[in-house]
């Protein structure tokens, strides 16, 4: 038994595990200056006795990879990401290991656990990642989350999260009056995503008409219909599974060639339905489509909503930040009139992964329709305002906080930040579309100036630069996106989604939603898939 | 124009805005000392160019200021929280502001409203915090989480998330083993809550008998019902009511005094609604219910469900933790032969929250149930091994990575490290039964020992005590917890939750999680409660 420099008591044991035992000439020096690091485990932190300073070290040494990450993932220069395969992963890579295991391993390894495990995934905050809506690397944002991690607590009452609730009524009403309802209409609630959010306006809608719903089930219900674009988001069609109404009872409603639906189409489908003896309840408009990022016309079907007497969605989980601009916020003109939205800020406004709000018009709903009245946890007796205990309001019990991080940032730039920020995006947006009308390697999917920062085309080989259109060219340009993105994904200079859709081959889908992305990155796109497809 | 020491240019209007620009005498020393700090605002952060010293300087200072906040929620010297009202709040104590500006605040402002942020809020990493299931502030935790945000990417596809993906896997597999299912057996995913993971469970369970209700919805199916405990949680029903199967649906069976599920009592409730007409499929049996922590006999319940062909979930939310222990692990004897299991680390093992997974012993279920197919996410035609793209088995479409600082943990204790907390847990839950028989100011709800940690308890203020049993003694005892806990929210000395159940009027709950928390901790609550309600 010995004494370390860090005041922690060494026994032969430790030294063993070291393969120190057998080395008494460096004993000394060893145990002085690297034991202590070495054989330090979780158990020495808080809330260990005098394990604040070891605390304030561990984390210290994480913050410092943690810089490392972010301001590699701001280097050009960096590797976007550096691909393996899962097999190569989890074979182990250079020591690598995601087994787990009974005994504790030391605070040194766990630190290079940290490292590495940065360093094969993927620098989604690095300009040239497109690869997904949400991008970007937000320094405020990450702070936001620190701090959210570090309180970790949970939005359910108000007595374990005073602050936090504030700020989600703060943020709800705010983004209420942006979309443009009165002061004194509408709820909401931040959800663990998009598609919860929609599943959230369906269950709302279903509970407006019919809230015999919550007791008695389906079963005492017509059938119902709600309705969609075939360029909406998958979500709808899986919340009605979800929700028990079924995805053959979603009526799907042909777009226009930009992506947009057609108001007539949707008159059609209404009256289809009706025909066929099913009850339309529920409408889903699209503002910015995951593909084309096309805006439907919300005006146009907030009166087929209205004459019907029909729930109108509008899914802005992608375009709401667009209501953030002054320039393009006009794209969603009609928005007022949607009895829910959904708006997702971890998209367009680039807050941290996850960050998505329901806004409901009608207040009172959520509440009615989800409350169960959970005693142990939504007592009545209370000594503060219990309507501040928002759980009952939602399906979840539990509920993380995602509120902080937006509000912080919102600090961090105002309002007006975050328009320029959109702003910028989408000239991003309109500068690639420029590029690509000039250069002729590339094809546009669609002719049409984007509306939000999507665009769509593809990269078209020399090989098939001659080639006729027709089913053979459609074959072979059909595989080029795919073996693009493959020999990227190995280089990892670039990462950008490609997909087919409706009779269109593979094309690439690039968005803009990270402020750090410039006009020279987006020629290396370009250019750099003129190098990577040369040969096909 | 002038240049300030952290190279950045000063304009007149800077000065203007800090109230300098009439003071000259004060200019050189003030630029040199404070304006490069005030003015600096989120733009001069990363991706501005040179943003990186600026952007290591402010994380730096939130460090600071999150190590604080951790070391001081290890103090017991510090309060669990400093209570306000909402309108305190609201109204801006000393400044801190909750509104959205829309021009950008200082750094220095964004820092101080973090540390409003804390100092306003509640501590659920005091060792004196026993008010929810989840409680602790583990270190290694809060790194992970730290690291999941700085990471900022999504669980949908591995192109994406190739690393966290595969811990996802490891943990699943190995959360599998310990329940005890089979190596080539089961399938899951970690959800946003307990209640999302319960509801996954009813979903399937629909699913896996009905499969047509996913695209005919619940009007092609026959009236279901479902059965869960008088004292399970309320998402099984919430669930319900979400699903589309109705709360009158599900059927509340009774439990003995002690909280578990009667068997005989589940076998009537099941022909009964056989007799009304309905057809079961589904079982909730819980492991750890929330108030008293009982298990209900998991093997009678499986043979029941086996004899019935019914859907057996476990809702081992709170009581999944036990089995890390093999102390403790017999307690849910029977759990193998689930179809489904909740278990929530976030609760017993102490992680961050949210950690929580559902797990699935029919393999491929998740995905059938809930694929869509979206091509512009789940290509298949990608260069990898697109099985490890997980998007398609979730409810979700984006899904937070709520695995790593699980991961993390586990490497930083091993399985046995988790085993001891889980015990020291419980034997701090014994010790409070104890000292509670010893004392003639508590009685307990309930004689037998904790099973879990939860050990329910009234305190009798000197009033009572001589009172008869009687409506008269449970009408003033109902208002005593109340009372209590709102001069404990006032002082701030201790946090612990209260409800009524049944016909027991409002009692106490105790819960441990907290590795932090010590015996002097428990003497301190009981102390505490005597003298807050002395009065009474």
């Amino acid at each position: 038994k010995m004494d370390c420099c860090c005041d922690r008591e060494l026994y032969k044991n430790d030294l063993i595990k070291l393969n120190l035992i057998d080395a008494p000439v460096i004993y000394e020096r060893i145990v002085c200056v690297c034991v202590c690091v070495c054989v330090c485990v979780c158990a020495d932190l808080l809330p260990a006795s005098c394990g604040e300073e070891m605390t304030r070290g561990f984390l210290q040494e994480l913050v410092d990879i943690l810089l490392g990450f972010i301001c590699k993932s701001n280097q050009r220069s960096s590797k976007v990401l550096d691909f393996h395969h899962p097999h190569q992963l989890k074979e182990g890579l250079e020591g690598f290991s995601l087994d787990l295991p009974d005994q504790p391993e030391t605070l040194e390894q766990l630190l290079v656990d940290c490292r590495d495990t940065l360093k094969y995934g993927v620098s989604t905050g690095h300009p040239r990642f497109f690869n997904q809506l949400s991008s970007g690397l937000d320094v405020i944002g990450v702070a936001g989350e620190w701090l959210t991690s570090t309180a970790n607590t949970n939005m359910f009452t108000y007595e374990v999260s005073p602050v936090f609730l504030l700020i989600e009524e703060v943020l709800l009403k705010k983004m209420r009056s942006i979309v443009g309802w009165a002061d004194d209409e509408g709820d909401g609630l931040f959800c663990p995503g998009g598609t919860i959010s929609n599943l959230y306006s369906i269950l709302l809608a279903r509970y407006h008409f019919y809230p015999e719903v919550k007791t008695r089930g389906m079963g005492a219900l017509p059938r119902l219909a709600m309705f969609t674009s075939e360029h909406s988001h998958y979500s709808v069609k899986k919340s009605a599974a979800v929700l028990g109404i079924g995805t053959e009872n979603v009526v799907v409603v042909k777009c226009d060639e930009r992506g947009k639906i057609i108001p007539a189409a949707l008159e059609t489908s209404i009256a289809t339905a009706k025909e066929k003896g099913l009850v339309p309840f529920y409408v889903n408009a699209t503002a910015g489509t995951t593909v084309y990022g096309a805006f439907d016309p919300l005006n146009a079907i907030a009166d087929i909503c209205h004459s019907h007497t029909l729930w109108m969605h509008v899914d802005a989980a992608w375009g709401g930040g667009l209501l953030m601009s002054d320039r393009h916020r006009m794209k969603l003109q009609g928005i007022e009139r949607a009895c829910s939205v959904t708006w997702n800020p971890h998209k367009m406004m680039g807050v941290p992964l996850q960050c998505s709000a329901i806004l409901v018009k009608k207040r009172g709903l959520l509440q009615e329709c989800n409350k169960l009245g959970a005693q142990y946890l939504f007592q009545t007796d209370k000594p503060y305002d219990v309507s501040y205990d928002t759980g009952d309001k939602s399906i979840q019990c539990g509920r993380h906080v995602d509120v902080f991080k937006l509000w912080l940032m919102w600090k961090a730039k105002g309002s007006d930040g975050f328009g320029s920020q959109v702003n910028k995006c989408l000239e991003n947006a309109e500068y690639l579309y420029d590029q690509l009308q000039k250069r002729t390697e590339f094809e546009l999917v669609f002719k049409n100036k984007p509306e939000h920062s999507n665009v769509c085309f593809w990269y078209i080989p020399p090989s098939l630069r001659s080639l006729p259109p027709g089913s053979d060219r459609d074959r072979r340009l059909h595989q080029v996106a795919p073996r693009i993105k493959g020999r990227m994904m190995e280089k990892g200079s670039v990462l950008i989604g490609y997909q087919p859709l409706g009779t269109k081959v593979n094309f690439f889908r690039c968005v803009f939603s990270n402020p750090a992305t410039q006009q020279e990155d987006i020629d290396f796109l370009l250019d750099e898939m003129c190098k990577l497809g040369a040969d096909l």
